[in-house]
């Protein structure tokens, strides 16, 4: 049976990545990658780097499938709702004819996924939808070091506090309101910082960008004093890197110190 | 300076340790284990397993510190707190004597954690309380697989659905109410299975005990269908082992299937 292998290479640093991870890399015999444009071709040439570091001999072959375009400006929500549509469809059958073409009756196919491949990310779903389409294959998933660890980590900080629940979450739903019911939580997926929403109130922010990358960038302390600085490297790190990939905890009326 | 490493070893599976944990697990000259009754003992055997298999040579020497007794029936809230306090102060004293013992002033020494360490354990602040009583070291967190990624990759789920939030909560706080303003739930630290209080609502259950373990346990579905056979599998388990830790997401009402 063939197999396709879901697999989480950690957040960045190499050093993120697991034993199983490794020995999945060295097994899978040709790597699929939705070449998309813009910030994830960095995202990419890591990708290929971390292949390069743990397969050094006979790694498999990296396959690039082109992204198909994607309506990004529809008339409406049901034209929305059906770009979105035609949009995985056309994926789902790229990707169906690399994996046939590149992989025999038995081979093993892999999908290298950024931090876990748990935490908004949508290789899962594809696989499913591969699946589901009539794609014949087994697959499984190599848990990863997510973003979340990998900030808590560089913070050297608990991610919940005693006996406490965490929320993660995006920047749009922040954009709406603080979580109901928590005090912790993280953000993911917020280009736009809609903390600044929150500047006045009694939050501590614990910011990571570039996560594990020697382009690491992290700013803690009370948000009302420190968003200036992160609005600054922010914004000096997406004009030289041309974009950037942040994630932050906020943390409201400290209660167990 | 002497250096203290608080490293994640993943959630159960020796396959979970990152390169990085390798690398400090053989930079390590003393591991410093508190050394608990019960359950832990388990744990104990597990980590000194995951130094033998990836330090064989000239491993760290495993330095067991006992945890001190804790008054686990206080009079009141005042005789509660004090007593927290007056164990922490104690097994931060004993600890203290350990590394001023076993550590040379540029010595290396680790605290070994399952999981991660940001997620529901106390190194992290056990270690700035050593540095607040005025022990000399630098410290470091190495990001670990947590129990929520292992969960997620066992069942081959994600985490999050589409632009959805995700809340980590403990048993006792499900227990008072379902999170606000969240669908999907992680529920850690429950030894009650406080899920079934959800058993008549529309809720699917991920539910997974001794995660990355031989003795992994895995049930998921419809809550109200599972919850007898999550029951059953879990009171066989308590008893061959001893005990059980266990994890789950709840999911509920499916939005973007």
């Amino acid at each position: 049976m063939r197999r396709l292998r879901i697999i989480g290479i950690g957040a960045g640093d190499p050093g993120f990545v697991t034993v199983e991870a490794v020995e999945a890399l060295r097994e899978v015999e040709a790597f699929f990658v939705l070449d998309k444009p813009g910030p994830a071709s960095d995202l990419t040439r890591a990708r290929e780097a971390i292949v390069d570091r743990f397969v050094p001999d006979d790694p498999g072959r990296l396959v690039y499938v082109p992204d198909p375009p994607r309506d990004r400006d529809p008339a409406d929500a049901a034209a929305y709702e059906a770009a979105v549509v035609a949009w995985r469809d056309e994926r789902v059958r790229r990707l169906r004819a690399a994996i046939e073409g590149e992989l025999g009756p038995d081979g093993v196919g892999g999908f290298l996924v950024w931090g876990d491949p748990s935490l908004y990310d949508g290789t899962i779903r594809m696989v499913e939808d591969l699946l589901a389409g009539g794609l014949e294959a087994d697959h499984d998933v190599v848990a990863g070091v997510s973003a979340v660890h990998a900030l808590t980590a560089r913070h050297r900080i608990p991610l919940n506090r005693v006996a406490g629940a965490v929320q993660i979450t995006t920047g749009r739903r922040l954009a709406q309101a603080w979580p109901d019911g928590v005090d912790d939580v993280v953000v993911m997926l917020d280009s736009h910082l809609e903390c600044r929403a929150y500047a006045d109130d009694d939050v501590d922010v614990y910011w990571g960008a570039y996560l594990g990358t020697p382009d690491e960038l992290l700013v803690s302390g009370r948000l009302g004093e420190v968003l200036p600085e992160i609005e600054r490297v922010r914004a000096q790190a997406r004009e030289r890197h041309g974009w950037v990939m942040d994630t932050y905890l906020l943390r409201r009326a400290p209660l167990d110190v």
